[in-house]
């Protein structure tokens, strides 16, 4: 069967037309790493009193002016501020008011002494060593945010301090896009589940578990809904039902061009389903699907382990990604390092290769070793660091010359 | 009251003295991102029989030889390998075989013409027109792993392609360190919960979240135990809930020197309880309290929000990490990336500061722009997008210097 292949390009803009999923409203705790689905403003001002910023003592800042270690500044203390209440006490010419750091400033004090630089004399007095300017070592009720003011704009993760800031703001609740839910389905007649011993011909179910895991890294809910064997009605009814429970649908086929065609002909039956690519100018990964039902995508992804791989990072985290409401799609969902070469490559003309490769620190440089042998093996893919991209118009690189890895996941391994 | 502070690397070496947690066994559709507790062997050869890594036809490659496209060979076609099974046919001296990518070969065969090079002449007969290798296009019985080899060693993060080959080879279930529990207490009289307006001389708590979204993101497991008010008893029956649920227990003081003396008395008052630091010499972090019951670390983090979090990238992530039996702590922790610095900073000699950066992209380099401002601002937090490390020894840096910023998330900023 022959049909046109789709650039990465055209992949990319054909997967950007669906739209992101719809926003929740969640509690700060289970909000970490979602993505915000509108823009933050200041609800209030903050700290929305004057606070110290240092342990020591409120005063009249003029009080100290000229104070020195050897001509020190007497002031009469007469009481301290407790942590949490409005003070009591004003501050008048001369005296001082014990506050510790986070205390709220007394009336008529405009700054802090540190307590290094005050000496006790007795219950009542100290001496300052040191003069201050007004405002100092103070924190003003809208230092921290003006009412009104941009805290977070819509398309950013929450990280942990991001979630902190709503939390001092108050914002007890968040809006966020819908975590995207992923029905996973694995066909071929060969492929067995993990707990079963294969007889010779069948090899055991791999890419539900990569891909699932590969959900999970991505922030999204995988639904693994197993194996399916290669027949139509069996594998159109398990269609429905991730049509029915998911966002996105994604069946890894098995090897062969019979599961394959199979799998477009499970599509092609399906009324509102729209065929949107059938095959990508990549390799490996080319005989990859996409479809479209409603506002769902399909996504039937090749067989082989490092193929569905190479297709999921390329293509699929992005895609998770934009479901999510990140912006700029497709560019901040790779994660890549500056590496030279450690030796020539060949790739076709006409395609985007993408070579698996494992990454080595040679002083300050990261060297990218290509990872060669027969391309059907899944050691390569425990092997590998990442994925090295060979642009269509390239009939290979050299040995030594610059490129950028796409890493699979940097923390991990330890890399910087 | 004085004390001698610790450097971060004796803090290090502190904290290496606690042991990794145990080990648990886990099904692999829930050990994403968990660390192997043993080495991997391969249980079995993989994948246990020969298969074809192409669409094509299984021959002996000897019949292909001096096949050219102007004098192609012709082949009797007499079967298709069906997937999954094992062939009931033999390859016989001119004969070839239909196979599907992942088809067990058949016997007799010894490689795999690809179906691009073969043009049907009718139902039972092709035309070759290019000579194949002996093994060529084959993956042979024990080429992706021999039994015996090694798979994953201990110590590793379990990547989506790690779990994959884990259930390539049938291990269903899978040996790693337990994740932590941690306990999160946020203590100070000014604290008051998210939901509570605060009234003047008040704050939100922050910390909690802060503390609970790193803990998510270090891989562990957050149990927070709310607000504690300044009281020895309580403080003291909340950190006795803390050591009896939880592997490490944190709690941040309020900003005020009272309430960390109060902590401090509470440490001391358990009777197992070993005090080992008293302050670390970095800034922010300096007030921080760490001590040990029994296998248990228990850290008395600032209460400032910016400050706790720098305590907590500093030493706690990798602290995460080791309990999780990650290796070569602390490296693997951070992330770091090379910058070059936007303006020069001072910093005073005897202890390390952390400056909070921001990282803006300039042609092919990134530059770390400090951020400055009052040191107890948590707007600081949300701009920043990681932390610059000055040496102890260093009294400063300058602009347009080469630094390597620990950044706090990437992937989500989307830096590269």
């Amino acid at each position: 069967m022959f049909f046109t292949l789709k650039t990465s390009e055209e992949v990319f803009k054909i997967l950007q037309e669906f739209e992101p999923l719809g926003e929740e409203t969640l509690p700060l705790d289970v909000s970490f790493g979602r993505i915000l689905s509108e823009d933050i403003l200041s609800p209030e001002n903050l700290p929305g009193f004057s606070r110290s910023s240092m342990d020591g003592y409120a005063v009249r800042a003029k009080d100290t002016f000229g104070a020195t270690e050897s001509l020190p500044a007497l002031f009469e203390v007469t009481g301290e501020v407790v942590m949490g209440q409005v003070p009591n006490l004003a501050v008048g010419s001369g005296q001082a008011i014990k506050i510790s750091t986070g205390g709220m400033l007394p009336k008529d004090a405009d700054g802090v002494v540190m307590v290094e630089y005050c000496s006790t004399l007795d219950d009542h007095s100290i001496e300052v060593s040191r003069a201050i300017s007004p405002q100092e070592n103070v924190i003003q009720h809208d230092d921290d945010f003006k009412k009104g003011s941009s805290v977070l704009e819509q398309g950013n993760m929450l990280r942990p301090q991001d979630l902190g800031v709503l939390a001092g703001l108050g914002l007890s609740r968040v809006a966020v896009y819908k975590k995207p839910k992923v029905a996973i389905i694995s066909t071929g007649d060969e492929v067995v589940p993990v707990d079963k011993r294969p007889a010779p011909g069948q090899v055991r179910d791999i890419n539900s578990y990569t891909l699932a895991a590969f959900c999970l890294r991505a922030g999204t809910e995988p639904i693994m809904m197993g194996l399916c064997v290669d027949d139509f009605e069996k594998l159109k009814g398990r269609i429905e039902d991730g049509l029915r429970d998911a966002d996105t649908v994604w069946i890894s086929g098995g090897s062969s061009v019979g599961t394959r065609d199979l799998t477009l002909k499970v599509f092609e039956s399906f009324k509102d389903m729209e065929l949107l690519v059938h095959g990508i100018s990549i390799s490996p990964g080319k005989p990859t699907i996409i479809a479209r039902a409603g506002s769902c995508a399909i996504f039937g992804l090749p067989g082989h382990a490092a193929s569905a791989m190479v297709v999921a990072e390329v293509f699929l985290a992005p895609f998770l990604s934009h479901l999510q409401g990140q912006k700029d799609f497709p560019k901040k969902s790779y994660f890549e390092i500056e590496a030279k070469l450690g030796r020539n490559i060949e790739s076709a003309s006409g395609r985007e290769d993408y070579f698996r490769v494992k990454l080595k620190k040679m002083g300050s440089e990261w060297i990218a070793e290509p990872i060669f042998g027969k391309s059907g093996l899944i050691s390569t893919l425990v092997e590998a660091d990442g994925l090295l991209r060979v642009e269509r118009n390239r009939e290979g690189l050299y040995q030594d010359q610059n490129v950028k890895v796409m890493v699979f996941d940097s923390l991990e391994r330890g890399f910087f």
